[in-house]
């Protein structure tokens, strides 16, 4: 059979037309300057589907490939992109595309599939369904009116069909905006992409037998290269994060064995990046070459966000902070650079914020949500864990609050519904959340942590998920959805305190199984209810003096948990105490030559205890994200920066020396940066945008050059700071 | 983070291990047979979806691809296929895969990826996780006791991690019976897959212009070979089903314009397969050749049914329908060769039919079930339309009733009852199937054909596909499923007669639109509640008289809705009158040199008139699937032979000449044949499987040479008969 004109449905055709593009597209064509430059565009979130699967599976173990052990989403293969225009004069566009296509003008098919086309004045509505089934269907249409842009729209089931006439009918067509990047040029194709490089060269090398051990001088990523190379044979490759590694060839993680047939060039790069800092080289007799040096492979990012104290410690570990924060901001953001190579979304929630105190780049946050997304149907948690999909929903809450840009989710709230309704499934008959059969439940790393059951942690994690539901069903306009997820948040809340809150203890139990309440506290659900405010003040106290300070609760030895413990401290004021537990920890990781941080930490071991994990000699990780949370303490609880509504639109300034006799920094924005220098007679702030709140207390009255302060009381102060205006307060410290 | 042993998992992975080994692998592993031959494996359906994908984008227009208006799927990129073995010695195993893979051998990895394996003797757990974005994961592993076939299984998300001392864990993973076809050496990869061809030579050919047209004899499809081909430039190629559509070269739908830079070589074959009869061959001067002939293209099929008669007519007319259903049986069945190559449900439900009749190949069927039905999650009708998702159930029906194959149905129970679950969501407030928006209801190419509102024929097919849910449930061991769908068929089936009954006149309506019955009577509801068994005798009677016998009810100027009508009218034994109308019809095409048959034919049209559709001189298509029902009707009603129990384990042969001299035929079952020769005074029947009853009218008491005929009052007669052994009745036969 063959389509053809079905009358009856012209009119919901019309209806459908109409609603559209009153309501969406005329306000984005209305935005001129995005129409005058041309850029790929793509299904939303397929790029990121496609980009994840591929760089997920380059994880190997010493030569075998390690892929996922979750489900893996593709692009969808056929897709239509469209755009309605209204141009001065005639246009010649060229079309750029990945995968073969049909060419609709008006609705009347183009034939063949021709690199340019002219388009005459007046009204038009283009359209091209590609076909990519390997890679990502995308377009580049590039003209002096006509662009491919963030104002075209795109389908995966466009149901058009031409009737005898020749003209296309259509109707119930599920159109999204497109997603899009920074391929700005023809030649830029998403499918082409890869990270930017640069030349490095070794530090130090010195003889391993026949071969040699060469020292990169600190933890990088990238691909081994090999001058003046002659001969045929093997060359190996042992990568080490340490010396000792490196040196052990039975054993080291990640290891590369290179055939040369006598035909490579003199300088050979190798195909496959690894992350070391050793790498021992050995050659067989009949090959010869002169040097070793490395590409370093990295994402381009701006460091917006900036600390400096009067505390060098302090400044080495900030430093050495953002620089793992940056090799494990790639194409998304991973947990460590040299195994796993994986998007965690427990983990990433960590870079999410980190993120939002170093580089501020929105497009990393959209990409690695996405990634971790996926698509539908939703069939098992986010990384199979039940936390990492709750984590997810937090990250939604974040990106919106920091970024205030609400189009992502506008865009993806069709997929972040689901997956909370897949998550609301999985509750037990009392409504809470209890691992079925396929759910991992992972808090922390820690010996005999029970994670059985209704465990309270998981619970509060629904709560606040609960809450960025609500948010986001607001922004899009769900009312009814906004009234559900507010009123599940709220029964959540209740029920966690009603069963998990130890009235005479004053803490949070950990856990009830089989309806039997264990007498087990832990400090996680403990932790988490400070900083997000759940708990009365008094419940904060008793919860901070009975839990976090006391040393009988199960200690934590990640820097995974040690980030939300430590916010904890600073969210109570403790950010003196804090600040040794820095110089000890972080400080501790630097005595023993750390390059980046770790995944984990244990002061108490000794020697080659240290590079051990997971039963493997070098089995940790030396470069893991979650390893540089000093950047977002001390960008959200020293430089005390924090957006107060979504984008920074207001946010407050609660500059804390922590016993610093200074400090300075400057916390990023979305279009600008806060700026704060504090010592303990004088703060200066100066700001980009939005509505600021300087927040300090002082022992005498301070004097501001700009505003007016307003007293508190309890020695508490208040300064208004408004954009691009220069504050100097002086000011005596309360310490 | 890294994944690691959780402990409370175990007790979840042993009975998920236990349950999943009793229920099915066990019952797979004792089929020793299957254990000996490898095949190439892959997630089930996957290949189907990356078939159809490719096969239905090749589609051109006058050269613009012409991709399907409806949604693509993908296989899954990342799979991990599983077996369990028991070998007595030590196996030498060969690894051969689409897509790098990681390999555990009783849950440890083996190191990088070997193209060889060494398994020793006793008790295994292999697994094989593939990653393959491009195309298809698929492995075929080649040992003496261990081979990739059918007793493995598959996942999409294995759920597996590696604990501390390197052994795996897993649980709650969706595991499923692997798919595979045909591909049964290493070296035929799946993605390498093609039909067959075969080189055939002009029949005809004739100066037109500079150029020539080449006359192949008959409809066909294949790649145009060019020999001795010399010189640089344009070779024009203009293909005609007709041969007024090859000389047209500004009109006909397909062409090709091929470039040559002179390093071609001299017997040039063309990478695009085309359908035609005619080619219209123009080269640029400065191009030489010495002829054209073609490369056939076709999938192999065993013609097992066989037709013939005393009427020559029919004989031919059966021959070119064996042909057209041929040319339309590729690697989907599809609907016409030269435009569309799409799959369409309701065109495939009636090759699906023809081939019980003609072929018997259920792969075919499969696949094109499988094609057709896609993936999670479903956002569409199948095709867009609605009738078209109702035929598919129906499809699935009758694939259970001619084959008796469960495991079908086993395997993909989940997305026949999603695809039902969608349905059954887009009903109104009656419980009736009426469009939404995007739903596009086909029932028949027919001027002023009313498809708003409620339509009865929707609604009736709506209730036989409920009836094949509640068989599905029932082989899946659903059974609380089975109870709803089968109180759903049976409400809707009470419904159907509440509203379109029409008691006075004894006929089915047409529509009820916004509450309001239409006074109109189709042919479309009556003619399927006759064959669907839905009217007792005193309705089918009536509906007969006033419905199908009433030259005053829109006629039916299709094929494709010919199929039922006739069928209809067979099924209340009009033999002879139908063998009427198809000399008319069928033999009408005939009479205008048709070489298959066609996708529309009005007997009233005249000349070049035949050859138009959609408002294109030549968009008709010239052999079209649903053109072949005779192939259907002489097997069912006229050798009168069909299935009573699934998979010919029961069946009827009532013969009926329809006024034929003598007839005989073979209709294959599954496993075998049942043969059939009927003249007026004999009736010779033998079989090969099943328990069949052979039902005829005699005027005189029949005898048999073989068991015993049983009279059954009021002339007919019953005889029993058993497989293997040769009936020869003689009766008289009652007109």
């Amino acid at each position: 059979m063959k389509f053809q004109k079905n009358s009856w449905l012209f009119p919901l055709f019309i209806l459908g037309f109409f609603l559209f593009f009153t309501t969406s597209t005329v306000a984005q064509i209305s935005e001129e300057e995005g129409k005058e430059e041309a850029t790929w565009i793509w299904y939303p979130g397929d790029f990121e589907i496609w980009l994840s699967n591929k760089m997920q599976v380059r994880r190997t173990e010493r030569e075998a490939v390690f892929p996922p052990l979750w489900r893996y989403y593709s692009p969808f293969p056929l897709v239509t992109f469209q755009t309605e225009v209204d141009i001065p004069e005639r246009d010649e566009v060229e079309i750029h595309t990945e995968g073969p296509f049909q060419l609709l003008v008006d609705g009347k098919q183009i034939s063949g599939q021709p690199e340019r086309i002219t388009i005459e004045p007046g009204k038009h509505k283009i359209s091209l369904k590609v076909y990519n089934q390997e890679f990502l269907p995308a377009i580049y249409i590039d003209g002096t009116y006509i662009n491919s842009d963030e104002s075209w729209i795109v389908t995966n089931e466009d149901k058009l069909w031409i009737d005898e006439a020749g003209n296309a009918q259509q109707s119930g067509t599920p159109w999204k905006p497109v997603g899009s990047w920074k391929f700005h040029s023809p030649n830029e194709k998403p499918s082409d992409f890869r990270l930017k490089t640069e030349p490095w060269t070794a530090e130090n090398t010195e003889p391993v037998g026949e071969g040699e051990l060469v020292d990169f001088g600190k933890e990088t990523f990238g691909y081994i290269r090999v001058h003046g190379l002659k001969g045929e044979g093997q060359l190996s490759l042992y990568y080490g994060e340490s010396r000792e590694e490196a040196l052990d060839s039975a054993h080291c993680e990640t290891l590369d064995y290179i055939q040369f047939d006598g035909s490579q060039p003199s300088i050979y790069t190798h195909d496959e990046s690894k992350a070391y800092r050793y790498v021992q080289v050995q050659a067989d007799p009949t090959i010869e070459y002169d040097s070793i040096s490395m590409l370093y492979e990295y994402l381009p990012l701006d460091y917006r966000g900036e600390f400096e104290s009067s505390d060098e410690l302090l400044n080495e570990i900030w430093d050495v902070s953002a620089y793992t924060m940056h090799l494990t901001s790639r194409e998304f953001f991973i947990d460590g650079i040299k195994r796993d190579r994986w998007i965690w979304s427990g983990d990433a929630h960590q870079s999410y914020l980190m993120n939002y105190y170093l580089f501020f780049d929105e497009s990393s946050v959209e990409r690695t949500l996405l990634a971790l997304r996926g698509k539908e149907p939703v069939t098992a948690h986010i990384n199979t864990i039940m936390d990492y999909s709750l984590y997810w929903f937090v990250g939604i809450y974040d990106y919106y609050l920091y970024t205030g840009d609400t189009s992502f989710i506008e865009t993806f709230y069709p997929r972040i519904k689901s997956l909370m309704e897949f998550v609301l499934g999985r509750r037990n008959e009392a409504g809470f959340l209890e691992p079925l059969e396929g759910d991992w439940v992972f808090i922390d790393w820690a010996d005999g942590l029970p994670k059985t059951g209704e465990v309270s942690f998981e619970q509060m994690l629904l709560a606040r998920s609960l809450e960025a539901m609500a948010v986001s069903a607001e922004i899009v306009g769900e009312t009814e959805d906004q009234k559900r997820y507010e009123d599940l948040a709220g029964e959540m809340k209740n029920k966690l305190f009603d069963v998990f809150w130890d009235k005479e203890e004053q803490v949070m139990l950990h856990q009830r199984e089989d309806g039997e309440m264990q007498d087990i506290v832990t400090r996680y659900a403990n932790m988490f209810g400070i900083f997000f405010n759940y708990f009365d003040e008094k419940q904060k106290q008793s919860v901070k003096e009975n839990v976090i300070l006391n040393d009988d609760i199960l200690q934590i030895t990640t820097p995974y948990m040690r980030f939300y413990e430590l916010e904890a401290l600073c969210a109570m004021g403790e950010q003196e105490f804090v600040l040794d537990e820095i110089r000890d920890y972080w400080g501790g990781m630097l005595d023993l030559g750390a390059t980046s941080f770790w995944e984990k930490y244990d002061p108490t071991e000794k020697g080659d205890a240290h590079l051990e994990m997971y039963g493997r000699p070098y089995g940790k990780s030396l470069c893991h994200a979650w390893g540089a949370s000093p950047i977002y303490l001390f960008g959200k609880y020293y430089l005390g920066v924090q957006p107060t509504a979504p984008g920074y639109k207001e946010y407050t300034i609660e500059p804390n020396l922590g016993g610093l006799e200074w400090m300075e920094g400057k916390v990023p924005t979305p279009n600008g940066e806060v700026s704060v220098y504090a010592n303990r007679n004088e703060i200066r702030v100066k700001s980009s945008e939005g509505n600021g709140i300087l927040k300090f207390k002082s022992r005498r009255k301070p004097k501001t050059s700009e505003g007016e302060i307003r007293s508190m009381g309890d020695r508490v102060y208040e300064l208004n700071i408004k954009p691009g205006k220069q504050y100097r307060i002086s000011y005596k410290e309360v310490k």
